[in-house]
């Protein structure tokens, strides 16, 4: 039981320092030898969790897509806005979120650097079946569909965001992009219900503690 | 004035070099080496049009978004569309536009390389305020923040689509783009005339021919 407790915490030691180091160099650049610096852990512990850099690399991905949204009652949609405004107040000191943009800008440069527009896509699905069955939704929508565009268009805006000098602030950008987004998803009896600059964005003590030293290299 | 001509070829020579080079590598690792021999074009001539590389790939961006759209008359909403549907089709071909898109994937990663979403966004706003002239846009639109939306989106789904496998066609990813989009942004006596799918998107003869050699790596 010991045992299992001090693996678990290795395995989350791992994930974070490979989450710094992604966010400050890059997918491609991540060294294994830096991220096991970091978190302190001998390359027979990483091989027992991750079998490659790869798996490892997935493995940041997915513990940021294993975040689920709270169920706050309907609407269901203001879930899905509420989402992404917490994620990017969360994004500049949550490393998994910052190595997720970084991977997001890699997308086409970095070899073997998978993107996280998957995992976005199916997080958006997932909140958008529950507002079509709640009958939120216009009539003809494929969640399916519609998730992938939401997940185009809000990456699209963090990184714009992040390549235009972060002016205005990111939250504002993505009240603007929802406010063009939700007439063409939403009836409009939901949509005047909603707000498109966040309900309830209040952060939560996330899967990563503040206190965390940065790599130096954090442009 | 034959003088001149030759200087407007070379010119032009640079330019195509360095976008085929920066699609290629990415802005970071396009050497001017590489590009000058493309181009079959010496030092001093490189110097003579371009007083740096940043000078160089400046004017690849500016090319590109130099590149008008056609006045097609009402709705000017269309254009909008239309244009984007076009720099799809080309941009499997025109380097000018696989250099953008390989710049917009940089844009965190890659040090003093400028992405292209100001230019996008300039390009938008200049038809979003024909549109809000002719009285197709929503009450309260502001040409500029929709713009910048609108580049955001527009070029987080190109980004998505080559991160994803290229599945669907980018016109259909579009499509769905605009059909999310267009509900927030124009009347819907406007909405009704448009077309997702873009209305005209016959690929013009674009600034470079087709018969250009590729770098090895284009990935």
């Amino acid at each position: 039981m010991v045992r299992q407790k001090r693996a678990e915490r290795t395995r989350r030691s791992l994930l974070r320092a490979g989450a710094e180091v992604i966010a400050a160099r890059g997918c491609e650049k991540a060294s294994l030898s830096e991220i096991l610096q970091r978190a302190g852990v001998t390359k027979g512990a990483l091989y027992f969790h991750f079998p490659s850099k790869d798996a490892l690399v997935r493995a940041v991905l997915e513990e940021r897509a294993a975040v689920v949204p709270p169920d706050s009652g309907q609407p269901y949609a203001q879930d899905s806005i509420d989402f992404t405004h917490r994620a990017a107040h969360a994004g500049e000191r949550d490393p998994l979120l910052r190595a997720e943009t970084r991977m997001a800008a890699e997308s086409l440069s970095g070899k073997d650097c998978p993107a996280a527009y998957r995992e976005w896509s199916a997080t958006f699905q997932g909140m958008l079946r529950r507002s079509a069955k709640a009958g939120e939704t216009l009539p003809g929508t494929d969640p399916a569909e519609s998730a992938d565009t939401l997940a185009a268009a809000y990456l699209g805006t963090r990184l714009f965001w992040h390549a235009t000098g972060q002016r205005p602030e990111l939250t504002e950008m993505l009240a603007r992009l929802w406010r063009h987004l939700l007439p063409g998803l939403v009836l409009p009896a939901t949509l005047h219900r909603l707000d498109p600059h966040g309900g309830d964005v209040s952060v939560e003590a996330g899967s990563t503690d503040e206190s965390s030293r940065e790599p130096s290299e954090t442009r």
